[in-house]
This record gives C-alpha cells, sequence and structure tokens, in this order.
C-alpha cells in the first residue's frame, strides 16, 4: 500500500471515535488569524466546561481529589475543547474516546468506594506528544504499539488519564510542526505563525484550552526541559535511535508553573530508574528546591543574554529580556550581562554529530512506504535539504566529534565559573536568562533552512524541546551543555511597544534575513517568553529560580498596573 | 625518535628520584613463585615502615590526623616499600619523591601549625593509575600532562598525597598489564601468573604494602567499580575518546572495603560535578547506604552465578562461590541461583561497539613515534589480533548497535525485576554474587584471545576495571548493564581442596581450553574472590551490600576455625 493510501485511511479514521456533538459545525473563517477567543463563545461548550478546562493544575487536582468534580466530567470538557481546538489548529492524532472515558470512570468508582485517590495526579486528563506509545496506538505509522511507553504507564499508576495525542514532523527534527499523515498544525495566537516542533501539536493544544500542562514559548506557556536521563523515555518512539552522546529529552507543558512542578515531583515519585534503565536514580531534592546550593535563593544573580553574536533578537524578545531584567532588579536580585560563548563551534559540532548518520536513518525509515522525507517547512516545494540524505561519516570520526563536543562542554562550564569575579555573590551566575529564539512564533516555512534553525540552537530551547517529550535532538539545552531550562512567558508581541529600529550592520546574511523579515504586524499577538536556565541536573534549583523570576515579572506587571491606573 | 629509543630513554630514567638506600640489592631469585612474605624479611624496611604499610586505612587516618605520624614519615614508608614491589613486579611508572615527600611537609606544617587537618584524606598518599594526569609527568607517551586530572585535584583537596602512578597495558583495553615502554607486570601472589589488567600495576602493588588501596581479584584486594559518572574522569588520558556509549570508569581499590567507602564519599563530598560536567549531580546517600530500598538489610536475598554457560569456572572459583553462599545463608540470609541471560549476545554486541572504530584509533594514536600495536598478551607474538586495525563501521551502523545495548539493558532490567517471583523477600533479587573471571589469577600470556576475555566480559568485573581509575571498556560492568560492583576476596587456592574435577563435555572450545589449562598446582596461592553486584547508580547500597557479604565470610571463616581448633 502506498504511503498516500496509508496516511488518507489514518486521517479518514482519525475522528471515528468523536461523539458528533462535540465537532464544530461553524468555525471563524480561514482568514480569522486569532483564534483563541473563539472557544471563550463556542455555545459547544457547557460554563462548567469552561471553567474546568480553565481551572489550573492545583484547582483540578483538588476538585477531582475531592470529588467536586468526576474524572469523567473533567475529561469529557477536555476533550470537548480538544476537540474544536483541533478544528481550529490540527493538532491532534489519535483520539481514544472511549478509551479514555472508561479510565477515568475507573478511577471515579475506586474514589467513591474507597475514598482514596490512585495518586498525585487522580482523574487528571493529560495529552502526550504523538511518540509517546499507547498500547494498541500508533506512534509511527504502521507500527501499533504492543506496550505503553514507561512513562505512560507512570502517570496512568499516578493516576492521570491519557486521552489525546498531538501532532509532531516528520522525523522529529523540525522546529515546525508538519508531516505527510497529519498535514501542517498552526499557532493559535495567529494561524499564520507556526506553533513550532517538534512538539506543536502540544504547544498549541494548551493555549486552546489554557490549563493542565504542556506549552511552548511560541504559545505563551510554561514548559520545562529536564536534563538528560531525568524522565523516563524508554517505550517511545524516535528518529536517529542509537545516537547516544546527544539524548531526546521528556518534559512537561503547562499553564502555570506550579502543574511542571506537580508533574515532575509526581513522576519522579515512581522511581522511573526502576522501570527505564536510562534513567538516573536521583529522587527529589528538597533542599536543592529550597536553593541550598544557590545562598538559599536570598540574593540571586542572574546573568542575560540580550544578543549571541550570531542572530539578534526581533524587538519584543528584547522587550520581554528588558521586561524580566527590571523585574528582577526591583525584586532585590543581582542581574548582569550574560556573554556567550563559542556559539558557532557547538552548533557546528551539533549538527555534524546528527548528520554523521541522519541521512541513513530517515532513509532507512521511510523505506518500507517510500514516504518521501521533508526536505523543507517552506509552504511551496524549494530545494533545501535539512538533513542531507547522505552515507553519513565512520564511527572514528564520530568519535572525534563527540571528543570536541565533551571538551567544549568542560570549557563552558569554566565559562560560566569564570563568571564569579563578576556576581558579586561569591558564587558564579546562579542562573542564565536567554531567549527562545530570536523571534517570537514565525510565519509558516520560515524557519526552513539550517541558518533559519541555527539560531534556534544557538539561544536554545525553543518550544521543541518543552513539550510532553519533546525530541530534543534539535533544539537541545543551551549549547549542548545538557543544561535544564524552564520557559517562562513574559507577554505578547504589541504593535505600538515593538517597532522595528533601525539597523545597517549585520552579523551576516541570515542575520539580515531575520532582521527584515520582522514586521509588528506579521508577528501580531505572538506570545513572548524567557527561559531560565540552570546547571545540568539542577532541575529542583531552577523550578525554584523560575518561581522567583516569574513572582518578580508578576509582581512587576501589577506595579506597572497600579501606577497607571490610579493616574 | 623512534618509539623504541623514546621508550629506553623514560625507564632508564624511570628511577632517578629514588634514593639508592631505598633499592634492594638481593632480591629473591627470578624463579621464585610467591614473593608476598620477603618483604616481611627486608631488611630495608624498619619495623615502623612495617607496621605503617600494613595498618588499615582506618587507622592510617587517625594516626595521621591526630600527629601521631607525620605525612612524610607515612609517605616515606610506603614508597620504601613500593620500590621494592616495583623491583620484585614491574609495577610503577613515574615516581615523583621529591615532589611528593614536599607537599608531605607541607600537609605536616599545616597540621602543627592550625591543629586541623585540610581534609578526610590527610596526609594518606595514594597511587594513581597511569593514565590519571598529573600536572608535568606523562601519561602518555610524550605528552607531558599540562594540568591535574579533575580527580588528582579533588584528591589533594582532601589531603592525599599522589606518590607514585602505575603501570597498564598499551591502549589499556588489555586485561593483562604489558606495555612496549615499561614491559609486564606480574602477580605478587605467584609471579607466574598475570596481575590482570588494565590496572595491573595498581592491582600488585597493593598486596605488597598489604594496605591503603587499589586492588583486584587477581590481586586479592577490595575494588569498587561505581556506575558511569560518579567519579571524575576529566583530565585522564584514555583511548578511544569520543566512544560515548561505553564509557570508562573510575575506581578505588584497597586493602579494606571500608578505604573503598571512605575514598567514596570523601569525592563525592567535593562535588566533583561542579569541575566535571560528565558527573551526575548526586551527593552520598545515607538513607540508601542503610538499605532504604532493601528492607533496611534485614533479609537479603543474594543470587549466585555458579556458571555462565559459556565457560565453567575452575574449582577455586566454585568454591569461592560456595563459601559465600554458606556465610550469607548462615547470616539469616536468602540466596537463589541467577540465571545468565543473553551472555553471548551482550557481548557480541560489546566487542562490535569497540571495534567499530578502535582499529583507527589505535592506529592514530601511535602514528606519530611509530609504536607497534600489541596484537598478542603472550610471551611469544602470534598472529591473534584482538582489535583488527580494520577501517571500522559507519556512525549509522554504530547507532544500531547502540540501539541493540539499550533494549538489551532493558531487557536485563526486567530479567532482574523477574527473581521477585523466586526470592520470598517481596523484592527482586537485591544483589548477584557472581565470579570476577572462570578463573583466578592465569599465567601469563594466557589471556591472549577474544575467546579468553570474553567470558571475563560475561562474568563480568575482572581487576581491568577495579583499580584508581580502572579504564573499563573491555571489562564493563555486569553485562553492560552498568552496574556498580564490589570484589571481595574470599580466599586463596588450595592444592589440596580446589583438585580438578572430571569433564567430558564442554559448552564450546574456549571452556575446553579453558578447563584444560586447570592444575592446582600452576594456580597455587592465587586469590580467590566474588564480586557483588547491584543495580546501575546503587553505589551506597551496593557498599552496605558488601559489608553484609565480608562480615558474613569473616564470621562464617571464624567459626570454621573454632571448630577445627578445639578438635
Amino acid at each position: 500500500m502506498s504511503w498516500q493510501h496509508i496516511a488518507a485511511q489514518k486521517k479518514s479514521r482519525q475522528l471515528d471515535d468523536v461523539p458528533e456533538d462535540w465537532l464544530q459545525s461553524t468555525l471563524p473563517a480561514a482568514d480569522t488569524s486569532n483564534v483563541i477567543d473563539f472557544l471563550q463563545e463556542s455555545i459547544a461548550l457547557s460554563d462548567l466546561d469552561v471553567e474546568v478546562t480553565e481551572s489550573s493544575v492545583a484547582r483540578l487536582l483538588y476538585s477531582l481529589a475531592t470529588g467536586k468534580w468526576s474524572s469523567v466530567q473533567v475529561t469529557t470538557s477536555f476533550y470537548k475543547r480538544a476537540i474544536i481546538a483541533h478544528q481550529l489548529t490540527n493538532c491532534l492524532t489519535e483520539i481514544f474516546v472511549d478509551q479514555a472515558l472508561a479510565r477515568a470512570k475507573v478511577l471515579d468508582d475506586h474514589l467513591a468506594q474507597t475514598g482514596k485517590v490512585i495518586g498525585p495526579l487522580h482523574g487528571l486528563p493529560i495529552s502526550l506528544k504523538d511518540q509517546i506509545s499507547i498500547k494498541g496506538y500508533v506512534s509511527w505509522i504502521g507500527k501499533v504499539a504492543e506496550k505503553n511507553a514507561v512513562l505512560v504507564d507512570i502517570l496512568e499508576s499516578l493516576g492521570a488519564v491519557p486521552f489525546v495525542k498531538t501532532n509532531v514532523p516528520q522525523t522529529l527534527m523540525w522546529p515546525e510542526t508538519f508531516n505527510h499523515v497529519w498535514g501542517r498544525t498552526t499557532n493559535p495566537h495567529n494561524r499564520s505563525l507556526t506553533c513550532g516542533g517538534s512538539s506543536g501539536g502540544e504547544g498549541q493544544l494548551n493555549p486552546l484550552r489554557r490549563s493542565v500542562r504542556i506549552p511552548s514559548a511560541f504559545c505563551g506557556l510554561y514548559g520545562f526541559r529536564p536534563s538528560y536521563n531525568r524522565l523516563p523515555l524508554a517505550g517511545c518512539v524516535n528518529s536517529l535511535e542509537g545516537e547516544d552522546t546527544i539524548l531526546a529529552v521528556l518534559g512537561p507543558l503547562s499553564n502555570s508553573l506550579d502543574g511542571l512542578k506537580t508533574f515532575y515531583k509526581a513522576v519522579l515519585s515512581k522511581e522511573p530508574w526502576q522501570r527505564d534503565p536510562m534513567v538516573i536514580r536521583k529522587r527529589w531534592n528538597e533542599d536543592e528546591y529550597r536553593l541550598a546550593d544557590h545562598g538559599k535563593g536570598e540574593k540571586l544573580c542572574f546573568a542575560i543574554m540580550w544578543d549571541n553574536g550570531v542572530v539578534m533578537p526581533h524587538p519584543p524578545i528584547q522587550r520581554g529580556l528588558e521586561m524580566t531584567k527590571k523585574a528582577l532588579l526591583a525584586a532585590g536580585h543581582e542581574v548582569i550581562d550574560w556573554v556567550p560563548y563559542k556559539q558557532d563551534e557547538i552548533v557546528s559540532t551539533i549538527l555534524q554529530i546528527f548528520n554523521a548518520g541522519a541521512g541513513e536513518d530517515f532513509k532507512t525509515e521511510t523505506a518500507p512506504t517510500g514516504e518521501p522525507i521533508i526536505t523543507s517547512m517552506a509552504l511551496e516545494d524549494d530545494d533545501f535539504v535539512f538533513f542531507p540524505v547522505n552515507t553519513g561519516i565512520s564511527t572514528f570520526e564520530s568519535w572525534q566529534l563527540q571528543k570536541k563536543k565533551r571538551d567544549l562542554r568542560q570549557e563552558h562550564m569554566k565559562h560560566w565559573d569564570d563568571t564569579v569575579l563578576r556576581t558579586g555573590t561569591g558564587r558564579p551566575v546562579d542562573a542564565i536568562i536567554s531567549p527562545i529564539a530570536p523571534f517570537t512564533a514565525t510565519p509558516h516555512g520560515h524557519m526552513k533552512t539550517v541558518h533559519y534553525t541555527l539560531p534556534l540552537n544557538l539561544l536554545v530551547s525553543s518550544p521543541l524541546w518543552l513539550s510532553m517529550t519533546p525530541c530534543t535532538r534539535i533544539s537541545e539545552p543551551y549549547q549542548r551543555q545538557d543544561y535544564p531550562a524552564i520557559v517562562i512567558p513574559v507577554s505578547k508581541v504589541d504593535q505600538a511597544l515593538d517597532v522595528k529600529r533601525p539597523r545597517t550592520e549585520f552579523y551576516n546574511t541570515e542575520d539580515q534575513q531575520i532582521y527584515e523579515r520582522y514586521t509588528p504586524e506579521t508577528y501580531a499577538d505572538a506570545p513572548i517568553s524567557v527561559q531560565v536556565i540552570g546547571r545540568t541536573m539542577e532541575e529542583e534549583a531552577i523550578i525554584a529560580m523560575s518561581e522567583v523570576v516569574d513572582e518578580a515579572l508578576r509582581v512587576s506587571n501589577n506595579c506597572v498596573e497600579a501606577v497607571i491606573l490610579p493616574n
């Protein structure tokens, strides 16, 4: 059977399981850009549906645990909202209503009979990126999962209710979400913009339900990218499997920092190292969360990366960083400038490590169906091939690249340590504040060349590695150091504030191209985020420091309002 | 300059720094097999030298901290003993008397002036495997270290006194210790036997001073192989650098379990993850040491691997396992049989991963001097090439091997978990007890083929990865699962007890060859050891469980004596 046929068949059955009255017959016109508000006005959602799906994770869990809301009710509300989101942005892949509601019922019955919850995520619906296998469902076309991914087992043991899977790019290696089976996913804040990738489906599903979890900088959510091997990847589908040097990473997205923390602590409490041998045996450390290694958080020093010297960030990104600096200073913390280190060399090493075998990998994976390898995210085809289907290099040559990567990592550690001379705290910089990309969400297809994705790698984060299993291969932690990071939404593009500033000198052609693409109109309503980056395996500390940043921003924004309103 | 010339020059200057009166003019005849007792009778050592060098780590540290013994005294005593050991077995490489004694003096002065120790290892001499770089000394011929390895910095900050470096095999990938620069190192218990490798120099240095640290199963010492990335490897010299899937591991050897624990806790206390980005941020966990995950150690279940089905262990090894079983049962613990899992497949995968680039690596490393690659450990040359100098395989092919390795690891975890049905404790097996190799130390050159080293890999451990930086590439933890393990000496070959038993059926040719090589006479006096193997990153628990095994053996051995003596 041809891949076109398989894909069409798959797509045609996607909504088989969905009750007809959940589907919206009247949708906004195709050229309606911002569809965020459509839901509030949708008659398909009851007042309770809206209340449920706009609750915080903490409130949902409390309401579920006390029996105020049943899991069947909560799951149904989320389904209704997710289906509309899907109609608006094409974010879902697998939808298994019967299975999820049956599970919700079991949980409700358990609570009714015993008065006890199954676990800390009792009754909470959770969406999963497509690569996370659920028994009986497809994660890679033609491959039906024989068992759950380890993470799914753990989430179920915690009481969660997986209810949908979300779209990803082909090979998972693209920073936009598009593939031959499910098509392209768009950004609900502005449907002419991308939702990012590889976890694009997750990223846009969240703002559309404004709840539970799973964001991305492009979609205005909180996202957490832990270090390698803290959360279990076993049983997930992936590309470049066996590439052991730059690892894929799972991480949650949520509408609040508390959601990220709740998720992370809950998963660790189930000792994932007992089920996935790659996971590091390390429990949640409350001392580290209390910033024992960072002067108890009394006076922190953050370093802001304003510009990596390769691509200058767009005006909204700069404004986001300035807002963050101002907020942190007002809260009594130190803020210094971060000096980028060997960005070009690090990125070039990363790309060479992937390219060492990526071509053969993609070719092998697509061979059974003959599905063509996507060579561009552009709306129309062009000639650029992101991962050339070449014959790769020898293992010995790869070892040399890996040695170089290790040495760069050691150098970067020293670079960070040397900031001790500038912080005034007696410690090196506690965390780096950095853009996620030099731009907010971009128009579809604009991430079509290596040169456009390079800055993403340089400036890091990006939604890709932020989502319930961001396959993070292409957008690794800050400069490939395996640094954990948390994305925090700061604001949205404001056409009055984020005006284009004149520039005549550029670092390079890409810098100029990215500069030229910017107009406040194009990026209207796009969320602005920053990321807080910590040292390898400082997950607890980076959650705590992100809380500091988030709270500082909240206070700072309220003060601005307080100042403005009385006038 | 030819490699022969460089090597000869190096060797000729080896003892330049050593005071003449430390060198023994009368040595045992070359055919004297067991030289362990020679030292006691040596007039070169004073009574105090003997007392110092035969003290436990705990006693040494106490005596140093209280000023009973100065570090200069202790270091001198160890030097004198080490030099004799070197004359007997050719175990040392770099000897830096002036530097070490100057450092010892600084420590003594500090203690005298402040009344305080520098750290928990204050004044303790420590020997280092040759690959651990010390600033100004050579770790790879022609390459003078520009700075200390991270571990050396940490040991110095803890108060230790590095005083000698010890011999290793060429490429560090051999299970015997021989190279073109320093020659062959022998086993002091029986000089016709090998001391093992790659840390052969360490292994035999220890029994000859019966103190401080660094053993191997072949030399009758305690040895600790932690999981990947617990102790810092940064700054050490290695072969196969950049090979990121099967990692080298550092670990201490000592004459007591307490020595291993003291070393490990002390190094972790210095937060090595702050200096080497590869090291996992995980502090010593006292709860895990108290066996919180193993029913508080009240009733443990050990599984004994009697025979891996590939090579049957020699009679002394079997007796060592039987003694251990008996001791553990007498101490009230459970003992069941371990069922080996896919040994051939795991070993074959390991070897393929190394071979993927090893040939090119060795060729590149030896090219500058033209030093020939050692192709056999045999005393006379033969044709067998252990690591063929081939062109290796592609990166993509290596990824497939690495994926297979990961899958085997996941399967092995399940295999271990499934023992929960047989233990009677409600938990899976707490630890595995296994031979280190199917034989005790073997005659020189007997580890000359892959087929002889395979069983070593299968049955694991081996001295190679047990020593102050066992480059453990070739003898990884049990079946490549990254399991931590501790080697415990049990007994010595007893020609009356360890008789050869008739066998007519063999698993394969190697099994038959290894069987045929055994005679109690050949292996006279060779130490018998077992290893205790835990789950990945269970360092604390495996130290605690090894204490249980060691104590059970001590009690059991005393009981036997108690029974025999009254008769």
